[in-house]
């Protein structure tokens, strides 16, 4: 089981990824099968290509990731809430709860994103 | 499917029975075979009795709940990132964060809550 310093450092090196605009990095922290459901309850975006693919179309909108509290974690979970801005657009706030599910090697193999319509200002 | 301000109410219902101490409140919050993971990972209370009898034993701590930032909806799900306070133990505090899935009638059916030792200051 991951111990909570690695899930905390794999929750840090996804928002740094986002900061760096490299969807690679982000891709790096999934198992080779994992599912990325974003938000949950839409079809999952299941293994490393698709998982790149999927980040590197979110990075093109400049999202940049700030952690708001401290990141939970119980077993092989963690949970953290993030406040998500964007480069070209500096009234937009999106406010999502990300989950992880870990595997015994640290790699992240389920993710869901908590987030919807009522938790954005300024877009569009 | 519930709406974003059912979801919501149902959250605020949740932290308002623990104001209260009032376990009763929190499991007519239920769906009668709902599943409570408190925390995630690990064996589920399963439906109204056992979730009574949980929240029973938890309000006992006296904790109280203060919601830190706003609540996340999608679809049927809700996420929010909370801090727990103890009556009797000024020092202590719990950082969580709770998931809850919706039936269409507004009802939880299922309750995660993420977090760990790494999440208590001042306990024991």
């Amino acid at each position: 089981m991951p111990t909570h310093e690695q899930m905390v450092a794999a929750v840090n090196a996804y928002v740094t990824a986002f900061a760096n605009g490299d969807p690679a990095a982000v891709a790096a922290l999934f198992a080779p099968e994992a599912t990325v459901e974003d938000p949950v309850g839409t079809p999952a975006h299941k293994g490393h290509d698709a998982i790149l693919g999927f980040y590197t179309e979110s990075m093109k909108t400049g999202a940049k990731l700030k952690l708001e509290g401290p990141v939970r974690t119980a077993g092989n979970y963690a949970a953290f809430a993030f406040s998500v801005s964007f480069a070209h657009s500096a009234d937009a706030r999106v406010d999502v709860i990300d989950t992880f599910r870990f595997n015994d090697e640290g790699k992240v193999v389920e993710m869901k994103a908590y987030f919807g319509p009522n938790n954005m200002q300024g877009l569009g």
